[in-house]
């Protein structure tokens, strides 16, 4: 879902473009705002602001972009303060969640710096603070996560009047699910190989709906139509679009994780493997192998300090499997959902266009 | 600030305890539909609720029964929804603080059970499951803490247009602040043996401003008063209260957390000092300590494995460091200042009457 696919020559880019600009002030001034709080109360807090700003000032707004087609798609005008609104409470959020999932997944990079929960452990270090840096960059992480959990709230609340209860009741079980979703991904972790490996695929696919495709695609493209006052009717036309979408980008997201370039990707080979995430790609690789090579995967995902040597072997195994070519098969099948539902969508041919090149992106990315 | 103290002899008592189980039951029935929610997504995920629910079925409420009273003394009706809304969302919001706070600072136990993050990493090892038991109780406490500030501000959302802008930006101050406080409090853990020992108790009391007397005493019943309308004046005077008593609290606190009795307190002596709290009373202390003293001080708190000879050797430097009398005049002094800014407030006697029993606990305590 990469907005840099939508070009000059798309009717829509300039007026994405437009939107994307108008988040990114919007949340520019937020954050000036917060710092200038802060500084009151000590300039060392600061850094705490500092770290949601650097954050918040890339990715690709994927989430506030189908916030944006969505509220379009439902008549909404094209210069509203509520859809900017809207967008940079998506972003700080998401935002949020990426200090969290860092320190969870201990990641060390994000967006191309180093994560939050580094960025406070190399400042213990540069200072040659007591005690012990990890721990501190890991507290510091949590702390600075539920500040912009709070931002998000706060950027979400100056709708006022203008959210409808709707609208509010997407972004509130957006939140719910997301963290549910997250909570199943860190269970099946620990808890997968201990289970039928008959039902890991559906168990995966359970994680993804919730973690991924609900929360990335379906819920904001509905927000924005609910903020616009959307019927029923096309929500739920948004979400048949929006939801075998979603899949399909986080399949697709999963595949890279494994076999992806990591020039393109900028992660390191099998990081996924190593980081021990039961995918769908897993799930149909630990249900189709034979039981030495499920034992293998099962015995070795997660391991922190796996050579590259077994990368390959989980590599081979997936390969051999027919997992790999299996969950390209999901993928064609979930994007042609997708774009049937998006055809049959009483929207705007622009609006419609946008969409499709966004669904496009999302699917053959490399990336 | 114990609940308990209004007892029947006081006529606000009835009306109080109303009020809590008020809170108790918007409490239990919101817990009860995310229960709903959570059993459609997975009933793997329903230990997330149950977490929260069990959290916030403890409690003095101590937050919420002064946002009651900030209420009331601006002539809020007694048996309103709109204060029960808030007093619940307050609730909901310690009761994420203290699940991501149980993590920062390693605590076992919390209200009387395993901390959230212990009660994750006990069902990991309960179940036999794959790798690290502390990794993923940790992990699963950050996402339970931040569904339980998303429910939070789910809640306080409900009030809608009831919440005036005012009462929204105490809401949205009292979030920032605390957190900036709490991050204030692990950097004097970390960065304090390096800074001036003259600076301590002023930094020591700027934490406990923003993390402990700003958010526990004087956000919640200026909240309070200000749903109600209550005009600047008033909610001035709230803060010339709230403020000083809830520094008090703090350095009562902090002095139970070293000379406490265990037995009173559930926590075991000199708990604070292994956590490393760099508390007023050991600013106090650095201040005034010779510097064999002050370096012994120094190198040897928040080490968790300080023996009980260490523990004793630091309380005998407090006491002779005139920490702990001038710590003690410190708290007088507060409470003189609470208790005359609440004589001048314009609120009806009852009100006064259970403002000034709260506030007595709130410094007399012995646990």
């Amino acid at each position: 879902m990469s907005a840099s696919l939508a070009t000059s020559e798309d009717p829509s880019a300039a007026e994405q473009a437009a939107f994307v600009t108008a988040v990114a002030q919007r949340l520019a001034t937020f954050m000036a705002e917060k710092r200038t709080f802060l500084a009151e109360i000590s300039p060392e807090s600061l850094v705490l602001v500092d770290s949601i700003r650097d954050l918040v000032t890339g990715g690709k707004r994927m989430r506030a972009i189908l916030c944006y087609w969505g509220w379009r798609g439902a008549g909404g005008a094209d210069s509203s303060e509520a859809i900017v609104t809207a967008g940079a409470a998506l972003e700080l959020f998401q935002a949020a969640a990426l200090i969290h999932d860092d320190i969870i997944d201990r990641s060390d990079t994000r967006r191309g710096g180093p994560s939050v929960h580094r960025r406070f452990s190399a400042l213990h270090a540069q200072n040659g603070w007591a005690l012990d840096e990890e721990r501190f960059g890991n507290a510091a992480a949590i702390l600075t996560g539920d500040l912009c959990l709070s931002f998000s709230e706060e950027m979400f609340a100056n709708l006022g009047n203008t959210a409808s209860s709707h609208a509010r009741w997407v972004f509130n079980t957006m939140r719910t699910e997301v963290m549910a979703g997250q909570y199943l991904d860190i269970l099946e972790e620990v808890s997968g190989p201990g289970k039928p490996h008959e039902t890991a695929v559906a168990r995966a696919a359970a994680i993804i709906r919730y973690k991924s495709a609900k929360y990335s695609s379906e819920h904001p493209l509905v927000l924005g139509g609910a903020l616009a006052g959307a019927p029923q009717k096309l929500l739920n036309g948004y979400s048949a679009f929006a939801l075998p979408l979603g899949e399909a980008f986080q399949l697709r997201d999963d595949v890279l994780g494994v076999f992806g370039d990591p020039a393109k990707t900028g992660k390191p080979a099998g990081d996924d493997l190593r980081e021990g995430k039961r995918t769908v790609l897993i799930g149909l690789t630990i249900e189709a192998a034979g039981k030495a090579d499920r034992d293998f995967v099962d015995s070795n995902l997660g391991r922190s300090d796996m050579s590259e040597a077994d990368i390959e072997r989980i590599c081979a195994i997936i390969f051999s499997s027919q997992a790999l070519a299996r969950t390209e098969e999901m993928i064609d099948s979930l994007s042609g959902s997708a774009f049937s539902a998006l055809a049959e969508l009483p929207i705007a041919n622009d609006v419609s266009y946008a969409l499709s090149l966004l669904g496009q992106g999302a699917v053959s990315r490399t990336a």
